[in-house]
Parts: structure tokens; sequence; C-alpha cells
């Protein structure tokens, strides 16, 4: 028995590692959250698949549920697979589940996947390092712990990038936040739904950003980078 | 005629995305930086390649010169894949190559990689977010850029995690910078030759871990995580 904790990617089913596909290939069971796109379970055929996503407001799992079912799994098959969307550990709470493994004494993998953190810029050409610009970027949730008494997160990053994944619920509070810190001109890019159908980019600033239309799932990417982007995609304003 | 530039991935040849790959698959030209690993060239059967590398201290060919390198190959090709290791916008010069190509008027694609400064990492059980322990990460170069008069990057970064990509020459001043605003008994992790033949994982705090025994090519992580990696891994010390 040994679980693999896996990387889906940012959404293009292309954006999938060989080595991803391979362990999916040999699974026998994958348990897999909300993915942004689940054609890749095609690979794991044969396996059984269990749905332990959650959906905003509605938990269909608590993590300590997905961390018992995982640990059930483990014991009763050869080739447990996770998979989750991105990279395992950037807020993916994997971490919290190999540690229920460990306490198990259950044998575990790790397969990174690309993150939507750079993926996505990257994808549509927005660099998150450009030389001269950006030689450090920082990566965040805008989505707090919501069982924090206090907020941890302060925002007086010193990185010359700032990516926030999940920060469209609490966009104008961060960007306020933010705006202590960096000049309200600082140029902002929101891409929708990246790498997938419906992918939409909007930029702005951290002044007027909050005031746009924009829907979650979105990443915000901040700082003069995207003026870069503007100019690597002959975008004027 | 058009370019893709292509991320390889932190150096586990399985760690590729398919996108990649059928990228290769169709390229007609291929230039190429110093690989972690030179066996996932193989997709690209019949194209020609060009190692344009650079190795320390001895330059083959200036970023100018693989500029100018790249915009001749796109003009006399239908498809030149430019792949660099990790992601090619994570400390990889992606974006003046795609200025290089705007400006003389030449169609670019992107394709994400597993970036090394996270993929290296999660590949060996360090999350570089974990629930109540880490909710940002920060990565930045500790090879500053040579041509610059006056260093730019400051280490006060506020994110509970700090990746250093290429940070074991300056490895000894830059833990110095970090202390004056973290803890010296911040935990420390260093990954030689992450996801390859040959790594090895040598951990340390803030204070010593640049009086050990380290080879680059490695990878910094600076952090609470580091504790928790401990823990997964059933690392004591």
């Amino acid at each position: 028995m040994v679980v693999y904790l896996v990387g889906a990617g940012p959404g293009d089913p292309e954006l999938i590692t060989l080595k991803a596909v391979n362990v999916l290939k040999k699974a026998d069971v994958v348990l897999y959250d909300k993915l942004a796109n689940e054609e890749i379970l095609k690979y794991a055929e044969g396996a059984k698949l269990i749905y332990v996503g959650k959906q905003a407001g509605h938990h269909y799992k608590s993590q300590n549920e997905i961390n018992t079912l995982l640990v059930e799994e483990a014991k009763e098959n050869d080739l447990v697979v996770r998979l989750k969307g991105g990279d395992p550990f950037v807020f993916g709470r994997g971490g919290e589940e190999i540690l229920a493994l460990v306490e198990e004494g259950i044998d575990f993998e790790l397969v990174p996947g690309v993150t939507s953190a750079i993926g996505v810029p990257t994808t549509i050409g927005l660099p998150v390092t450009h030389r001269g610009v950006a030689t450090s970027f920082t990566v965040v949730t805008g989505h707090e712990d919501p069982t924090k008494c206090k907020k941890q997160v302060g925002w007086d990053f010193k990185a010359d990038t700032i990516v926030i994944l999940m920060g469209i619920g609490n966009l104008a509070e961060n960007t306020a936040e933010i705006m202590k810190h960096k000049d309200p001109e600082t140029p902002v890019c929101v891409i929708e739904n990246g790498t997938m159908e419906g992918q939409r980019i909007i930029t702005g600033t951290l002044e007027n950003i909050a005031g746009k239309d924009i829907k979650p799932p979105a990443l915000v990417v901040i700082g003069n980078v995207v003026n870069v982007f503007k100019e690597m995609n002959q975008i004027s304003g």
C-alpha cells in the first residue's frame, strides 16, 4: 500500500506531467477534488474514482473525513492516488493528508504539478520574474483560513511581484491593505479560468481592479511585470 | 513561423508536461539550455538541435546572441521550440527572448513547466505552504544580476516561506541578511540535484546552513515548513 499525492496542473489537461499520467494508469483508487477538467481521469481506467471535492458554502466532506477515507482506502489497496489541482503543496492541504498517512505508517510519494500561481501567468505571456523588473515573487492566498481567530497574513510583502490565489472574494479588502505599502498605480492583471475555455484577462491598477467585473476562479498578479506582459502582447493602456 | 517557449520541468524527465512533449514532437528546431536531463530531447526526433546553454564563468552565447539566433531560426522554420529548465518565466530570461520576437513581429506561444522552486520541495515532501504554518511563500534568486550597479534584492521578505534559487554561491551573505529579519534558529532545508540522480538533502538553521558542505545546483527553503517536512519524513533534529 502506497499513496501518491499528485498534482493535476492548472486546468488545461495537457498541462499534466508524464509522471502523473503514469501513476494514474497504475492506480487502484483515485480520490479527487473538484478539478478544472475531469478529462484527465480517463488515464485512471479501471480505478475506483471517489469525488471528495468541496464547493463554496457546501462541504461534501470535511478535511478530517478525507484524511480518514484516504487512510481506509490505502489499507485496502495497493496504489491509491490523491489527485489535486495545481501542485499538491501550494494551498492544497496536502501536508495534512500526508501527516494522517504517516500516523498510520502508510507510505507516500509526491508528484508535483504545474501550480496555477505560475502556470497561468506564464501561459498568457506574463512573466512573474523579468530582468531589471522583478527578481522575486510572493504567492499568497487571498482566502484566509476561516478557523483562525485573527488574520495572520500581513500584506507588506517586499517581493517585486505578488500573486494571489483564491483572491477574488476579498479583493477590495486585500488591495486596500497592499496599497498601504505599494503605489496605487501599480499595475494588476487578473486571469479568470486560466488555461481553460472561457479564459478572460482583465487589467487595471491596485486602485481600480476591485471595481471591475471579475468572477472566480481567478488569479491576481500585481507588479510592474504586468507592464512587460502588455508590451509583449501589445496591449495598450 | 511560431516560437514556443517551453518549460522542461525541474530535472526528472517524467516531470515534463504532455503539452511540452507534444510541441517537441512537432518542432523543426529546438534551441535548448543546459538541461538537468537531455533525455527529453528524444521527443524532438528529426528536429535540428541547437545548444545555447551557459556554464558558470564560461558563456557560450550571450543573451543577445541567443535572441538573434532565435529570431533567425524563427524566420526560416515553421515551428521553433525554445526549451528551458523549470518554467520559462521563473528566472529563465524568457521575457527578454519574447520581446526580441515581438520586435520582429514573430508569433509566440508559452508552455509552462514545473518550476524547481516548487517541484523540488514538493517531490521530497516539503510543503511550501501548510495550514497554520505558512500561508505565503516568496521565491527569489540568490544570484544577483552582475550587471546591476547596486543590489536591488532586500531580504526582508514577510512571506512565511522563502525559496532561493541559484542561492549557493552567496549563501553565507544572504542568510546573514535574512537573519536581520528572521530568527537565526529558523529551520532551513537545502536540496542538491533535486528530483535527479544524486539528490541530496541537507537540513540546518539560518545560522549554521552556510557552514555545511553544499554544492550547486541546489535549492534553499527557509521557514517553519521545514519542521513539517521533518515530521512527515520522520527526520529528527
